[in-house]
């Protein structure tokens, strides 16, 4: 049995579902169908979700919306006509949309949550009846009746563990179930919504619950790229990563989705394939526990700008014990979060995300650390990028970093920091924001051009 | 005017000390002489300070040790025949020795020290004679007279600032002054030793303190080398290299003499030039404070053996606010200093020396970390060798880590760790000892064959 998940734009149109149904019916053991709200049709389209909540702003700032609510419907209506509906199950999402929205709204956040999942849950709806009107079994299926039971975080739930249990009995159900992604309910029984990438999470915890052996996540690109498309073009595709790897990308800027959403179907060891909507007969990209380590050792190159690093000297530092301890406990105190700390004999330098610290907090630390450390120097380097070149084992591969630092040499590119030593699986630059392109582009070409992923 | 340091070899014996005072009368400007006790003559020959621990020891426990103390008498006066010196000054080092050893020994610390500083304070009293008998005004000077004032810290002395002042009228006294290094005065005006390479620490004081325009070093080598010549042979000589890059190399068991005795020097901005008794025309190598960025971007390489480490790995690490600050606590806590902590995403190492952990601290720092930071693995991995790759401004020459990581490849050299990016003078690479030696020659190879330094 498998769970199949399908994003936004894998649901903007009429056009789009059919597209979903034909997937779905070519494979009889895609039974458990996870779906978004309408996504976009094209680029500067708006998504089902943002009008609704900007609907629910309005309804609860004015107590109506009367333009975003039609909106909404309109974007419903299109589908149902594209798909040859009745009339009337547009007719029910109305009715069902107001009387959300005139529901009470003491608790706003209670009140935008309900408003954001009745996205997917109508969508879930209109599926389902769309694949009944092609003759097909198909059953939408309510997350409460189902089980799925999240804490009372809105917008950040979390699923109860004994959630699982219970939709495990879903295997048992007939036909074609059709689930709406991106909420489950507290337990009082109210909506409460994960947080972004919801749907994916909703398909994982499914994927588990039902010890799906696939977790098929159809999207709109063929599979996840070795590189950034924005800095290589047609990148090589990634045929298979294991969620390490894959979070150890997403670290840096580097993402299809939020590799956080994976995890329940990876608590349960189930695999995950990446699959394009669009395109499904696209092998898409298999993201696993382990993997053979073929294919060179390098299988992805993530960057991310926006760091800077703090560096602190002070002489016979290596002689203090607790220097660092206290150096990181000043940082705690002022609430910034650090990634990596490279030291050298008299001095440790501090790399964190540079948005974090404004002109001022940023002299409130340095005065800091001079005052309590007695630093001899401390000074503050901007706008450093970090690359993370990823791949399993690559850290026993001799050469790895004579290769990647020789093609950094190649494009005049000067590394600011190396971070190699902890991960088994990564290896990290620091250079100037204005060479990350050129950084990123050059290790490119030495680790994938005539190298099949 | 220049202060000038002989070492124990360059003071071992007459041919030795004929050597030495050579040296001296033929700058007019070398009026400040700074002497140690007789050294080793021959690789298995007991230096004259060790004789005269022993002995000492032999009468706090014995009241007495007749065959140590011939020992060291025999030592000044083979070296008094040599030199056709007057057998009184062997008498008067005799008398004067004896009355130390009989003196109150209800501080065993202190007496101890009493006794070890008396080598130097001899040994000057001895060639001040041997230049006086050459025809050349010459004086012992007395540290208590000159004025050079330290802690009361027996075997580890600091000086007192005001000390500086004070020997600043040596430079009035006419004639070659021969002051016996290692030892100052308390307060309470009794004898303190300095730390080892207690002679070397005397010399900069002076250096400091009559503010010399050199500190010459006199050693038994022709220069600082680029690399340790047990692992390759004939390096190049450093013919100039900063304090900086220095102690950098000294770090890692690289050390002609443990740099921080020259910190007094350093602070008044004194060169020091490390030059060979037995060959003083050979130019040696200066330490300054700045030099010329020329002759490549390395100036030496290090190796230390001994290292091992600590390995934690705990998933979403790196949102968890103040897990490198409580990790490095646990150490702390442990007594337990730490030399560099390279970080991936989920997982932090802990570089440390590995003979501060038994085996059974070992288990007790994993289970505390385990128990205390719910880590999902600890582990550590013994016998790695850090290799500190120095040279003034490296940080900023593209390629040099392309250089680098290629001369290990070659090798077949693993890397286990790379630190680089907060000292501006060096960057380390971490190997199994196993590799050690081939690392670093492969490095050297890449390096300095062909180069001048």
């Amino acid at each position: 049995m498998k769970v199949v998940k399908f994003g936004g734009s894998s649901l903007a149109s009429g056009e789009q579902i059919q597209k979903v149904y034909n997937i779905v019916v070519s494979d009889s053991k895609r039974k458990m169908v996870v779906v978004s709200a309408p996504g976009k049709r094209y680029s500067d389209d708006c998504k089902v979700t943002d009008l609704l909540i900007a609907c629910a702003e309005g309804y609860l700032e004015d107590g109506e919306a009367p333009d975003l609510f039609e909106a909404v419907i309109e974007r419903y209506s299109s589908i149902a006509r594209e798909l040859n509906l009745s009339a009337n199950i547009v007719e029910k999402i109305h009715d069902d949309l107001l009387t959300l929205l005139q529901a009470d709204k003491c608790n706003p956040e209670q009140f935008l949550d309900v408003i954001k999942a009745s996205g997917e849950d109508n969508h879930a709806k209109l599926i389902a009846a769309y694949f009944r009107h092609q003759g097909v079994e198909a059953h939408y299926v309510n997350p409460k009746e189902a089980g799925l039971f999240v804490s009372n975080e809105p917008g950040n739930a979390q699923v109860l563990p004994d959630s699982y249990q219970r939709l495990y009995s879903l295997r048992e159900r007939s036909g074609i179930l059709i689930f709406p992604g991106f909420f489950g309910y507290n337990e009082q029984g109210e909506v409460v919504t994960f947080s972004r990438s919801g749907s994916d999470i909703s398909g994982a915890i499914l994927a588990n619950g039902i010890k799906a052996e696939l977790y098929e996540n159809f999207t709109d690109v063929n599979a996840v790229y070795s590189v950034n498309p924005t800095i290589v073009q047609n990148p090589k595709e990634i045929r298979e990563l294991t969620y390490r790897e894959m979070r150890e990308l997403s670290y840096a800027g580097f993402s299809v989705f939020h590799e956080e959403a994976l995890i329940p179907a990876f608590r349960a060891g189930i695999p995950v394939n990446v699959k394009n909507t669009n395109n499904p007969s696209a092998l898409g990209t298999r993201i696993v526990n382990e993997r053979d380590n073929t294919n060179g050792p390098v299988i992805g190159i993530a960057s991310d700008q926006g760091f800077c690093s703090i560096y602190v000297s002070k002489y016979l530092m290596n002689r203090e014990v607790g220097f660092g301890r206290k150096l990181l406990h000043i940082l705690e105190r002022n609430g910034l979060s650090y990634e990596h700390t490279p030291s050298g004999i008299d001095d440790i330098s501090i790399i964190l995300r540079q948005n974090q610290m404004d002109h001022l907090l940023e002299k409130e630390i340095i005065d800091q650390i001079k005052r309590e450390l007695h630093a001899d120097e401390v000074k503050v380097e901007h706008n450093l990028a970090l690359i993370m070149v990823v791949g399993k084992g690559m850290r026993h591969n001799i050469g790895t970093m004579a290769k990647a630092s020789a093609a950094l040499e190649r494009a005049r590119v000067n590394i600011e920091m190396i971070n190699q030593g902890s991960s088994e699986v990564s290896m990290m630059f620091g250079v100037k924001e204005e060479d990350e392109k050129r950084a990123v582009q050059a290790i490119y070409e030495e680790f994938f051009v005539g190298v099949v992923v």
